[in-house]
């Protein structure tokens, strides 16, 4: 819609383009997600979280040098600076995870020397610090909430490795270590979504990356956006075994309900990044012997496969990484913040690409109040 | 420019209305803001910070049982949850004020038990808490970083005036509490700037309140943004004093360098919010032993009027806000959590009133890179 000014109207900028991009690109009607124009299936079969964030910051997959350099460059700062794990120790036990990222991930710049500077080399840095140590937070938050003794991270390990060492203070086994790592890489980018867009409208102002980023962990948390996730476990949970299944789904889709897991906003195809998920799951399943919630997962899908195929809705990526994330042990309140970890690979990527060609994002408001009305003054009212 | 998508491209979204509000209205042609209608000239010279508040988030002015009310409210959350108190002191000295404040605000949602529950009448409690516990956690941190005993607010003075208390510890006199709670009154809302709308796209997520706030403090913190404040005072510290004012003037002129605290993005005609603010800062000035810094900044007004009025270059509200701050008191990097503090009103006000007609906030992005790339193995890269 056309306004008087000549600006358009468009709340929710679903027809707006707000930046040109060469990271990530999305095809929803065939099922296309692509990162540098690598699809995602590649991706998530080959390639390792690390690579596919230098795949993404850089527009193309690093050698074998380039490679061991990143990783190096991301262990080394794998730790947290003291004054955050005080920051840590002062967080309530009951206190929401997504609150807690977003107030640590924001505290890292209150530690960081370069928390101010703007240079496109700081950037990178900040960047990676970014990346390493939103993991070691997430990880030490949930032994402090457990009473537990906070873990060091571990600079043998990858990142995915090294969360799960750090979480559980327990060697994780090969296929838990690859099956997060599979989950961090299809969550690492996705467009102009709503956190990205925020990391965007923060950067613009000549900001820097810690504030861009907490602002991102804040829009990421709702429930229109990240918090989905964990929708999906509940609905399990609450099914509770494979015998309640065919009984739970009958219902539901009598009484035309949301099924969780199913759909998305963008994909009216098969999710691009739920095919090889649920591969892997199966796998992850037998090893963690989590073989019940598997077979219903895959019950569930063929029931609504059955039923609602023929009108675009299949498994988004939320319905196998629930049921991945349950298997690695991981709390449900921790699985929001998984996606967070995961996409501050892109929050920062998008960040230092916008800043290249930089240009203050501040939309119109339609008034529609009313004008010239007097100041009464408060006696009179 | 249209796309081949039909969607519009918009970079910056400077011909794109986000949304509808009633809260304020801006016109830059001919210099007119407005609260709700009421032109921000009357609304300075006769309101306070609270009844401001009132007026934006209620769409009137209260009657006097009714700001009573809301003074009672507001005063009764001026103290900050222990924990926060925790987490001041564990932050560095010289940690940078305004991601200081960042972590702060979100640091709050850790102890407030309707964090998530986003009914409304939870949201404007959530509202209140944000507005008056933001004075305290600022004052708090200020005494922290100085060595100096946390004051505890009293709730017996206006949000002014007792941050004043709390930053000093001294008495502050009737004139100070008014030109500060002027400057509030003239920062509390101003459309969709950069961080207005960052707690927009935040809340459109269903977030919280608290979440988008933070944010949006991460927006204001950038030179383009709120960051500009500090720069009056630092021009009016480098010229020393009024000897050299000319000289400086004339220099910057022929190099036609800009000059802080003149023009404005928007405004095109005489700030509306500098008019008032103007004959304050000469009593203000006077009171603190600040003259030659008044006579200073008019000196520099006249020159600026005979050499760029004609082109639309007038005092923006940053001209004089900056030498009231600094009368009062205030550290130079206090100015822009002043801003914050302010502009509380205006984030909360605008995010509960985007949730009475919500929509996701999500752009579309303009993918420019490649396609079907194929997966190099790392070994043959």
């Amino acid at each position: 819609m056309s306004t008087a000014t000549g600006k358009q109207f468009d709340q929710g900028l679903v027809n707006t383009i707000a930046a040109e991009t060469q990271m990530s690109f999305i095809d929803g009607e065939k099922g296309i997600l692509e990162y540098v124009g690598i699809d995602i299936d590649s991706l998530a079969r080959n390639s390792t979280f690390e690579e596919s964030t230098y795949l993404l910051w850089n527009g193309r997959l690093p050698n074998p040098t380039e490679l061991a350099a990143f990783e190096q460059q991301l262990r080394a700062e794998y730790e947290l600076p003291a004054g955050v794990i005080d920051m840590i120790r002062a967080t309530p036990a009951d206190a929401a995870t997504m609150h807690t990222v977003q107030t640590l991930v924001s505290s890292l710049s209150l530690f960081d020397a370069e928390a101010d500077d703007d240079s496109p080399e700081a950037n990178i840095r900040k960047a990676i610090r970014l990346v390493a140590k939103t993991p070691t937070l997430i990880a030490a938050f949930d032994r402090h909430r457990k009473g537990k003794e906070i873990i060091a991270p571990d600079a043998d390990r990858s990142i995915a490795g090294n969360f799960l060492w750090m979480l559980r203070g327990e060697e994780p086994t090969e296929t838990m270590v690859r099956a997060l790592d599979v989950c961090l890489v299809l969550h690492a980018d996705h467009g102009f979504n709503a956190s990205t867009f925020t990391s965007l409208v923060v950067i613009s102002t000549l900001s820097d990356l810690y504030s861009a980023c907490s602002a991102a962990v804040g829009a990421l948390r709702g429930p229109l956006h990240g918090g989905a996730n964990e929708g999906v476990m509940v609905m399990l949970n609450e099914i509770g075994d494979m015998s309640q299944v065919d009984g739970f789904m009958k219902g539901k889709l009598e009484r035309k309900e949301k099924i969780m897991g199913f759909g998305h906003r963008v994909y009216k195809a098969y999710d691009p990044r739920a095919t090889y998920l649920k591969t892997f799951a199966e796998g992850l399943a037998r090893d963690t012997g989590n073989m019940p919630l598997y077979e219903m997962s895959t019950r569930i899908e063929s029931i609504m496969h059955e039923a609602v195929a023929d009108k675009g809705i299949f498994p988004n990526v939320d319905f196998y990484s629930a049921t991945t994330y349950w298997s690695l042990g991981l709390d449900l309140d921790l699985f929001t913040p998984m996606f967070a970890l995961s996409r501050m690979s892109g929050w920062t990527g998008h960040c230092i690409e916008y800043l290249k060609n930089n240009k203050l994002i501040r939309p119109g408001a339609a008034y529609v109040g009313p004008h010239e009305v007097p100041y009464v003054a408060l006696c009179d009212r």
